[in-house]
């Protein structure tokens, strides 16, 4: 079971995979692609829509997690999060592989113990939670680790123990 | 000088080609794709790519323009269009083909002289203003043609008489 979590943002794209090793589960790879400022929309969308595409070839996930936005944001912002997320949803359902969506409360409360934890304390856990994951670990990366480990949790073949 | 035009929704998609014929324009191609409501999205946003692609492929268009959204969506409403359109910008971005997006209200203007017009003196426009042409026209259709003009006025190479 081989899970792949994603954090979604217009600038920042977090990734991690995570893999079942017995009744434990180990960090595979994770990591932020930055997605260039400078570049226009277009261009963003097209180089995480590879990425994201490539990932999931290299990877070869059961599952891929991808946090649900959050809707306190305006409507601007909404319509520039969702473009991301709509080549990405887009990605996982070209390669036929099964999608869920988590809140960000769900992924706090799964990895934390604590649906309103601060994101240091989702960067805390991650490491204590996996197997070869190094200790410190950047913001969005924790959290698409964070990410895969609550759809993990979720999902009936693969909850951790 | 061969120009698409995309009305991109979330449940249905117009879409309007036209080309250039000495000094005017003739309608090349136009419809409505319906994206089934019972769907889930990932699987609407497949569609919709395959289908854009498709077109751009067979149609092969020098420009294409796409409606900006309105912005005064609510932030849920914002995050389903952005998915959607985000898959049509990439399947002009991976085709290559240059991109222009145009405000509903300079569609209005371009093709009513109005940018308040009702959607209603579109769809009563555009035939007149294009060479095989229905006369009665869907009014996703319609936009998506009022659309592809207003992008043509714009396009140094493609100002209609």
């Amino acid at each position: 079971m081989k899970v792949l979590g994603l954090d979604p943002g217009s600038r920042k794209l977090g990734f991690g995979c995570i893999e079942r090793v017995g009744s434990d589960w180990r960090r595979v790879a994770s990591g932020t692609l930055v997605l260039r400022a400078a570049d226009p929309l277009p261009a963003r969308l097209h180089v995480a829509h590879t990425a994201v595409t490539e990932m999931i070839r290299t990877q070869a996930p059961d599952l891929v997690v991808v946090e649900e936005c959050f809707v306190a944001l305006g409507p601007r912002a909404a319509l520039v999060l969702g473009q991301v997320r709509g080549v990405l949803i887009l990605a996982v359902q070209q390669a036929g592989i099964q999608l869920c969506e988590v809140a960000p409360r769900a992924v706090k409360l799964a990895t934390v113990g604590n649906g309103a934890a601060a994101k240091e304390q989702v960067q805390y856990m991650m490491p204590r939670l996996l197997h070869d994951c190094p200790g410190i670990l950047g913001p969005d990366e924790a959290d698409a680790l964070a990410v895969a480990w609550c759809g993990a949790t979720r999902s009936a073949t693969g909850v951790p123990s």
